[in-house]
């Protein structure tokens, strides 16, 4: 019998708890096999640091609890391990970590860099005769991993993204006879433009105008089309991905302005968007940056995400039950028209730092809105609702003890 | 028996609409003394227009759904009528078209301008020899009409602004360790601290920062502030009003900043406050604009506060027939302790263009935070969830049919 280690890794979501959630309340049903899990103060770093949160010390009631309770519950980091060859002493660390503590299970919760670190631990462990059985639990906003057929988080967040898009289009629409008719919404995804795509699951007598990372922006088009809208609709709604870029590369967000001290000016994409739009057709604008609360908003997570976010926690452990070692686990798609779904897993060695874009056939002809092929695949992702319990009027959450487990080893790591 | 004018006016709400349905079903339960409700395309443009939306054309379940619709179901306007002197023919235009179609009440749902109209309303009526009974339904996220001990359309967005700000620092609090320590929330409000107030809805655990329109920004002390925090508690989260102001008066959203092209930079609050950070503490900053999302929101409406919304529709009906007349329609806080509300009427000439701000009581000693006092009032209003019905992930709205009467008047408006 060995113990297990989990850790979250990278942004955290609306359903990273979910996951966290699985995976620990599988392996209490597992005693025999499993004796504690610890979970990462502060995600690896707390391997690495041995800061082991003893799981087993929370009560039942707390740990069901996380499945509605957003962000990191025990802590999340971005730190990417260093590659083998740049920094062996880490992973040797870590293998040390988990030997004093008898961890025989590694489930790793994260994206794409997540994996890779997962891979090197179990390729390692191996190597120095302390076998680890390394699981890869995938989750990611961005929806970018390869090989599942979507990533936990992703679905909440573009319930999120859907949802505003829509509230918001209605109060636009009621305000543009005489005030407002734009409205630019700035969402997450800098290398893909997945969340930005959910902005086009609104009803279709709603204007939507998406920028994707994956589209060049042409100004003039852009105009064009917005311009169309306004004289159609009474309004447009855009919905901007962080990432859209000039064609010549740069971001629109990098607006090259400075202010009265000479600092250069972050703005974000929304209001230079919003900006070009005011300079050449003169309609009176509003903008959000919805940043964090795109991620954090558990209070509209989509129920199938959450599902699933649990799922493959719960997969994780029986999945390492089974004996699989370098796996990620995955969510298959079976049946496409009445959307159901299954878990498979993926050998990690393939997996690792491949990025899942858009399809091109995903996005529409003029580049500005999503496809049907784009809506079958989104529009399962975000259905049903799972509310967290509330208490005062704000959403109810547990407070986990978090007690370390004793350290075992005579030495602090300095990295 | 006369016919009802209802009109929508100024920055619409999440829950505006279930002030119009409490209007319309309120009325169609007394068809002896109320003929038809006719609702103003677009506030009160309609009206100048002879725009009239025939609302008994709609059906009894799309009326009833209009109390979980945000936005302004009939169409809002930015509108202000001109005094009377300087314009005496736009009310005049009023009461003829109101005359033509038989109209004997009028009921008007907005802020602090729209009571003002109202009350002409009902004055030059009287002395044109048209009396029109002319009652004010209160409406505005701002908080800021006098007497009403709150304004609906305000909790909702309280709720929005303590659940956003929960969430987002519990994800920076999981974060904080290696990556982002600060957090910043711009919120709406440019002259009262009502809607940023709700920030500190959250529990004590959490350091949320708020500036109010109310107190002068002290760069120092602000910082210094901060700094104790990310030290104490790993983060922090900064709710920031729009209005918030330099000592000399410039909102802090004017940057002064030009483009490549030479145009004024408009950004908002949030990274101007994100930018002083990060340049006098050097933490790792992100921010978020919440701008329309958060009086759109109705997806998070806070319940008592449709039901509020609801009641004030239904007493206006009910105060008319009563035979009032030229008053707005008050919620009167009963119970502090254990919350409980009735509503009562005051009259128009004593609270037009009078604004209510927070008062200084409210705000903590450092100015950065809110009081007990402040949080006993606050609290009850954002207590309650009353989601809307879902379909395909998204909140399922009806669309009316908007049928306009038939024109009466041989001549348009000009204005």
């Amino acid at each position: 019998m060995k113990n297990a280690f989990y850790a979250q890794s990278g942004g955290v979501t609306a359903v990273i708890n979910a996951s966290a959630c699985g995976v620990i309340e599988t392996a209490r049903k597992h005693p025999d096999k499993i004796g504690t899990v610890y979970a990462g103060q502060n995600g690896i770093i707390g391997a690495l640091a041995e800061n082991l949160i003893d799981t087993s010390k929370e009560s039942e009631t707390d740990i069901a609890a996380l499945k509605h309770t957003p962000s990191g519950g025990f802590g999340s980091c971005r730190y990417k391990m260093k590659s083998l060859e740049a920094n062996k002493a880490e992973y040797e660390r870590l293998i040390e970590v988990f030997k004093a503590h008898d961890i025989g299970y590694f489930f790793y919760n994260g994206g794409g860099d997540s994996a890779d670190t997962c891979l090197k631990v179990s390729q390692l462990s191996e190597s120095m005769g302390y076998p680890i059985q390394a699981i890869h639990v995938p989750k990611t906003v961005d929806n970018d991993l390869p090989v599942t057929d979507n990533c936990p988080g992703f679905g909440s967040v573009a319930k999120y993204i859907a949802v505003s898009t829509m509230e918001a289009s209605f109060d636009v629409a009621s305000m543009a006879a005489t005030s407002t008719k734009i409205f630019v919404l700035e969402v997450m995804g800098r290398h893909a433009g997945w969340i930005a795509a959910a902005g086009g699951l609104v009803d279709d007598s709603i204007p939507v105008v998406i920028l994707f990372p994956e589209v060049d922006f042409d100004e003039k088009k852009f105009l064009a089309k917005v311009d169309k809208n306004v004289k159609e609709f009474g309004y447009c709604t855009i919905v901007v991905s962080e990432g859209t870029k000039w064609p010549d590369g740069r971001f629109l967000a990098e607006q090259g302005t400075r202010d009265d001290f000479g600092h250069a000016q972050l703005g974000g994409a929304a209001p230079v968007v919003a900006n070009l739009i005011k300079d050449a057709l003169g309609y009176k604008y509003h903008w959000a940056v919805a940043d964090y609360l795109q991620r954090a908003a558990r209070h509209l997570a989509s129920e199938s995400d959450v599902e699933q976010a649990y799922a493959v926690g719960r997969a994780a452990v029986e999945k390492a039950l089974e004996g699989k070692n370098a796996i990620m686990v995955t969510i298959e798609r079976k049946d496409s028209k009445k959307y159901s779904w299954g878990l498979g897993d993926y050998p990690l060695l393939k997996v690792a730092n491949v990025e899942k874009k858009m399809p091109r056939s995903f996005i529409s002809k003029d580049g500005f809105g999503i496809t049907q092929k784009a809506r079958d695949y989104l529009q399962p992702l975000i259905v049903g609702e799972d509310y967290p319990p509330y208490k005062n009027g704000v959403p109810h959450y547990p407070k986990l003890k978090k007690v370390l487990a004793p350290r075992k080893l005579p030495t602090e790591f300095t990295g």
